[in-house]
């Protein structure tokens, strides 16, 4: 039978109330011998609160949610495990729900989440909640507990945020295609999201600096999923482009197959650079170069400002701007 | 402000406790005339019950929770989106947590998820919890909640279960490679897991029935991720075998990866069997035939299992042992 908070504090002979406040980290005048003693039983005879009655009493269930778009994507996934891993060194315990990428999943789960009495949550909205921008915004100003948005944010709104620099990222992509000599640059990109905007304009930022005009042909749509950066390989190479930049590594690695079937060796016929930085252990004879979004630092920063959060929710919101990074790789080579 | 359900009873004209039985789909005399009308005022509103208290009532949170060993890795992750989809159209939310292939984290998560009032639970208990097999046992006849083992399930231990038998998996690989003349076979396996020990007995099966002498130089451990991959081919490389089965794709990479380092090229050179048929489209080159064991279909028994229980406490405990596939690509060649 499970041990309660009253057979801890027989044994230790100390009130139910003096076990609560210790083993909550509360303080209270009670001796850090005893403190030992009573947590040393408490793990004894492996006692585990009942959280339901816990939070009851604490209001703190030591939980917190992350909402995220597509559980699938490598760099979310890994950004889930590192924020999870950061949570666990906190006491949190981190539960994950997947929005598919809807506004309507984003707008439920929020809902639905909170009323379970989690103490924060991380939310990476879909891209539809981009259309409908208000009405989510409504939906996390009606959350009763704390909040940061992580990677995909609104720019206007006020609150908890962290993200990588989008428009950057691209931009230090193309410059070291142009810096290797390219001047037809190839731009796979999904427009229907935020982020994926960003880049686009990263990407014409780079030209315009060098005076390239911008053409549209040489620019095709993906969704950030392998079969789509395969589908932009066959469109784009119909053109006289000798390099691109594929805004993320799942649709490089599409982008890729398509070279390796034409024949075209990278970087020797063609150069590629991806984003994401999370592939390249996976690509075989091709080293990826790629935008590095560490996922360990978005997750670190996304915790840090939940926590700080949680402990005082009168600070002022705060927006953490990440500078990508390129890892320079072998898939670009030099333009003669 | 929210509307209640207060304001929808008295906007149809009816009873809260109407339109209560209406929104939750139970039986009573309610003419479909009328609860079409009620459904119609709910969505035009926005209702979204608080979960809290609708559980209090119906004693249901409509969320299942699945609790998985490893998020990064490709397999569970899909697996999770599958189950996640179904339970979505069954009216389920799903929470995922990831135990970090920990015993304790299995405790822990089954312990706080079951005491957030969630209704039910998957869980692919971590590898470690088969060294602490009794214990987890009693955990899992502790939940009061019901629950499903998916894929690494405890074989003596009654209860519902689904999961691909991994021995047979693994014979088919191997008699694979054997039917295609390799006598010399390599094998990569991560005997810290019971789905590994049961891959090696297949691969131990298929020798012996052809009389061949097991060979413990021929086998390397690894872990199921990449580099432990890349490693055992560096290891198994030293001995004259001509093609190995490596029991996850994962691996399968990472000795690939050798592979293609040391100048070896697949087939002609070497043959190689994954499985888990999960990385196909991200290999380039190279067409690996692995064992597949579609996520899909386990996603599915799975939601089936634990849906029925759902419904009835008391039906028999079902174990659910589905048929792995050998998936033939142009991987493995054949010795003159």
């Amino acid at each position: 039978m499970a041990v309660t908070i009253k057979d801890i504090a027989k044994e230790a002979g100390v009130s139910v109330s003096a076990v609560s406040l210790v083993l909550n980290n509360r303080p209270c005048r009670i001796s850090e011998e005893k403190r030992k003693q009573i947590r040393e039983i408490a793990q004894r005879h492996h006692y585990a609160p009942n959280q339901a009655a816990r939070s009851l009493v604490t209001k703190e269930s030591r939980m917190l949610a992350f909402i995220l778009p597509d559980i699938e994507n490598v760099f979310f996934s890994s950004l889930a495990k590192r924020i999870e891993d950061c949570c666990r060194r906190e006491g949190y315990m981190l539960l994950i729900a997947n929005s598919n990428d809807q506004y309507e999943q984003d707008k439920v789960l929020l809902r639905n989440i909170s009323a379970r009495g989690v103490d924060g949550i991380f939310i990476i909205v879909s891209n539809e909640s981009y259309r409908y921008k208000s009405k989510l915004i409504q939906e996390l100003q009606n959350l009763p507990i704390p909040y940061v948005m992580v990677d995909r944010v609104y720019e206007q709104f006020v609150c908890d945020k962290v993200l990588y620099d989008n428009e950057q990222g691209a931009y230090l992509a193309v410059q070291h295609l142009q810096e290797n000599g390219h001047t037809r640059i190839g731009c796979v990109v999904n427009t229907a999201s935020n982020n994926g905007r960003l880049r686009l304009q990263g990407y014409k930022r780079a030209l315009k600096e060098k005076g390239i005009k911008f053409d549209p042909r040489y620019v095709a749509q993906g969704d950030y999923h392998f079969e789509s950066g395969y589908q932009a390989a066959q469109e784009l190479l119909k053109t006289d482009i000798t390099a691109a930049f594929v805004s993320n590594d799942m649709m490089a690695m599409g982008f890729l197959k398509k070279l390796y079937e034409c024949g075209l060796t990278v970087p020797q016929q063609f150069s590629l650079v991806g984003y994401d930085n999370s592939l390249s252990p996976f690509i075989l004879g091709v080293d990826l170069t790629s935008v590095a979004q560490d996922p360990q630092r978005l997750g670190e920063e996304a915790c840090q400002l939940l926590f700080t959060r949680l402990k005082d929710s009168q600070a002022p919101a705060k927006m953490v701007c990440l500078p990508p990074q390129l890892i320079v790789r072998n898939s670009v080579g030099k333009m003669e």
